[in-house]
C-alpha cells in the first residue's frame, strides 16, 4: 500500500487559533481514493521545523502533502524550507506572476511588493494553478536517496492554506496526480454510514456479532458519535475489498434501517433538500432556541431555494405573536417553550408562508433560562402538515452550541421520517 | 523555554472522519498558561505506529500529552504500547476498579469484561481520575536516558479521547501537574489581535515596518488570513516579553485602527452583543442571501436573547413582501439583489420588530442564479436605524459557504462601525 503523510504549517494551528480543518478534509478525500494517511504532523512557522518534518517524512512516505505557508507574508516559509532542504533555487514564474497581477487589478488595488513571492518556485517543481487566489500550490518528484530511501521517487505536494484555495486545486490538481504517480497494487474500499437517532452503544450492539464473519474477511469497523449523529465506517483492502464492504453495508442498512440517512458526504440537510427537490414540495422554518441554525444549514445546500421558502427565528414573545400568529393566551398560559407554542408556530408558519411542510422549534438552549420544570436542555419539535400537526418533546442538556445542533438534527430527522413514510 | 508536543491516537483523525478539536483545544490552553506546543503528530490506532510517535516526541520535548487510545474497546492501544515502550507492567488498579463498576451499576447494566482493561495503570503511573467517564488519564516521569536525553526526566500525560472527559481532567489534573513539574524559567506573552475589512496584505504592509524594532526585541509576529478576518498574532519570550507584546498591541491598534474588532477569544458576533447589552439597544435581522447564518452566529453567544428579537430568513419574493413589507414594485422593477430591495427589508424589519436596530442582507451566494449584470457574489447590505438607512454594495466572489460567512462579517462590521460611531 501507498504510504502517505500528511504535514499541516501553522503556528496558528499548534496554538489553536485555528482548528486543523484540513487533516479532517484532506484525511476523508485521500481515504475515499484509496490514498489512507498514516501520519500526520503539525509544526509552526519555522523554517528549521518545516525542514526537520519534511526530511522526516520523505524518509518514510511514497507522498508528503503540505498545507499552508506558502502566502505573501514574512511568516510563509514553506516554499524557501524546501528550496533549501531539496537544494533547489526559486525562480520567477512570469505566468504566476501575471496571475497575482491580475487578481490585484481585478479588486482595485495596488499589487503591494510582497505579493511577488508568491510567483517564485523551486526548480524543476510544477505550478498547480490556484483558481480563488494568489499563491499557487507546487508539485515536485524527489530523488529517495537523500532521505534514506536510495532507489526511490517520492512525490511532494505544497498547497496553499485557506480551504477555499485548497479544496478545488486538491481535486482539480492534486488527485489526477496521486492516481497517475501512485498507483494502487491492491485495492481499498471504503464507505462510511451515517445514522440519527440511535446512540453509539445501540448502533455497534446491533452490529457487532452480524459483522463479525466480515472482519475475518480483513472488513475494519469503526464507529464515530458525533452530536446527533452515529456514523459507520467499512474499510477493507485487498483484491475482495468492494464486494466485501459492499456486502458490509447491505447487513448494516438491513440492521439500522430507516436510521441511516446517508452514506459518505451526504449531510441530513442534502438529503431534505434531495427529498422536497425531488417531490416539488416547500417547507417554512419557525426557530426559536435553535436560532437560525436549521435555515443556515438548509441555506448550505446549493439549489436550497427550490425548496425552502422561508425561516422566522422568532426569539421573544412579540415576534412569535406578530409573525407566526402565536395567541398570546397560549403564550401566557403554556410558556415559551411548550407543546401548544411549538404547535402554533409551525401552523402559523406553514399558513403564512403556503409551504407544504412547517418545521419549528422550542426550547432553552442556556446556559441560563431553565427551571425545575423546565431545565435547560427541554425542547419541543413540532411538524405541520397538510394533513395534520405532530410535536414530540425532547431533552437536550448539552452546552448551548451542542444543543442547537442536536436540536436542529432532530427537527430534520422528524421531517425525513415524515416524508419516507408519506 | 519548556518543549511539549501532543501526540493525537486516532484511526478517525487520520481518516478524516473525525476533526481533530483536541489540538485546538489543548494548544489554546496550554499556550495560555505559557507552555505553547511545538509540535503536534497524529498517528493511528496501531501500537507500534503509538510507540514510535512516543519515542520520538520522548526524545525531544520535556512534556509529551497524549490524546485517546484508552477506552476498552480492541482499538484503543496506547496504554499497553506505552507499558510495552517503557517496558513497565500494567497492574489493575483496585480503586479504578471499583469506579468503574459503580459507572455500569448507575447505568444499570452488567459490566462487559472487556471494560476491566480501563483499571490497568503502568507501574508508577499516577493516576488521573475520570469525573465523567470510565478511563481515566495516566502521567508518569520517564528517564530521559533511553530516548537519547540522559540526565534528563520527561513527564508523559496520557488523557482519554472523549472531549467532556478529557476537558474538566485537564483543567483540574494536568494544569497543577504542569506548573509543579515544568516551572517556567521565563515569561511568555501572546496577543492575538483581529481585524476585518483589511486583507492580509495590506494589514502586513501597515505594520511590518513599525513592528521592526519589536522584532529585535524577540517578538514573533504571526498572520492569519480568514474569511472575513485576518488575526495577527503577538508572541514573545524572556523577561520583557510582557511589555514587549503591550507596546506592540498599542502599536498595531494605532495602525489599524477601527479594523480591529476584538482580542484572542473575541468574536465579532460576541463584541456585538456586548455593545448592544451595554447600551440596551435591539436588533433584527433580515437575511436572504446568508440564509440564517447572522441569526445564528449572534444566538451561539449566551445572552444573545437581550438584545436579538427577531430574524426573517426570506428566501422568495412572496416571503420578502409578506413578512417585510418590500413592495412589489421594487421587486419588480429593481429584483431581489438590489439596493432598493435591501433598503426596504432593513426597513420593514426594524418597523415591524420595533428594535432599534435592523440589519438586511440580499445577494447571489451561487453556484446558479448570476447574470452578467449581477455576478454570483453580489451582495446588497443595509442597516436601518432610527435616524436613516445605509445601503453599501460588496463582491464577495467565492464558493457558497465562504460567500455567507463573509457577508455575515461584513454585516456585523457594518452594524459595529455604526455602533462605535453613534
Amino acid at each position: 500500500m501507498n504510504h502517505i503523510e500528511l504535514v499541516n504549517v501553522g503556528t496558528e494551528l499548534l496554538l489553536g487559533a485555528v482548528t486543523n480543518t484540513h487533516q479532517a478534509w484532506l484525511g476523508r478525500h485521500l481515504a475515499e481514493l484509496g490514498y489512507p494517511v498514516q501520519r500526520q504532523l503539525c509544526v509552526g512557522d519555522d523554517a528549521a521545523a518545516i525542514g526537520q518534518a519534511l526530511r522526516e517524512a520523505l524518509a518514510r512516505a511514497d507522498a508528503v502533502i503540505v498545507t499552508g505557508g506558502l502566502g505573501p507574508t514574512a511568516d510563509d516559509l514553506t516554499r524557501q524550507a524546501v528550496a533549501e532542504l531539496l537544494d533547489r533555487p526559486l525562480r520567477e514564474d512570469p505566468l504566476v506572476r501575471q496571475h497575482i497581477e491580475q487578481i490585484f487589478r481585478a479588486r482595485g488595488r495596488p499589487m503591494p511588493a510582497g505579493a511577488r513571492v508568491q510567483a517564485l518556485v523551486p526548480l524543476g517543481a510544477t505550478v498547480l494553478p490556484n483558481l480563488h487566489g494568489s499563491a499557487p500550490g507546487l508539485a515536485m518528484s524527489v530523488d529517495g536517496d537523500s532521505f534514506g530511501a536510495p532507489g526511490q521517487t517520492r512525490l511532494l505536494i505544497l498547497l496553499p492554506g485557506p480551504p477555499r484555495e485548497l479544496h478545488p486545486m486538491f481535486q482539480n490538481e492534486v488527485v489526477p496526480l496521486l492516481l497517475d504517480r501512485l498507483p494502487q497494487a491492491e485495492g481499498v474500499a471504503c464507505r462510511t454510514l451515517k445514522s440519527t437517532g440511535l446512540s453509539e452503544s445501540v448502533v455497534e450492539e446491533r452490529l457487532a456479532e452480524p459483522l463479525a464473519p466480515f472482519v475475518e474477511l480483513g472488513l475494519e469497523i469503526g464507529y464515530c458519535a458525533r452530536p446527533g449523529e452515529v456514523d459507520v465506517r467499512l474499510l477493507c483492502r485487498g483484491e475482495e475489498a468492494t464486494a466485501v464492504v459492499r456486502q458490509a453495508e447491505q447487513l448494516v442498512r438491513a440492521r439500522l434501517g430507516k436510521h441511516i440517512f446517508g452514506a459518505d458526504d451526504d449531510l441530513l440537510e442534502t438529503v431534505i433538500v434531495r427529498l422536497l427537490t425531488a417531490r416539488k414540495q416547500t417547507l417554512a422554518l419557525a426557530e426559536s432556541c435553535t436560532g437560525g441554525l436549521i435555515a443556515h444549514r438548509l441555506t448550505n445546500v446549493p439549489g436550497a431555494s427550490a425548496v425552502f421558502l422561508c425561516g422566522l427565528v422568532t426569539y421573544g414573545y412579540h415576534s412569535k405573536e406578530y409573525f407566526l400568529g402565536v395567541r398570546a393566551e397560549t403564550l401566557a398560559t403554556h410558556g415559551a417553550v411548550s407543546e401548544a407554542t411549538a404547535r402554533e408556530m409551525a401552523e402559523g408558519a406553514r399558513q403564512r408562508s403556503a409551504a407544504d411542510f412547517a418545521l419549528a422549534v422550542t426550547g432553552i438552549a442556556g446556559p441560563t433560562g431553565g427551571s425545575r420544570a423546565k431545565p435547560v436542555g427541554t425542547v419541543y419539535l413540532a411538524l405541520a402538515t397538510a394533513w395534520d400537526t405532530s410535536v414530540v418533546h425532547r431533552f437536550n442538556p448539552y452546552d448551548r452550541e451542542t444543543f442547537k445542533y442536536v436540536t436542529s438534527q432532530q427537527a430534520l430527522e422528524l421531517l425525513r421520517q415524515t416524508l419516507l413514510n408519506e
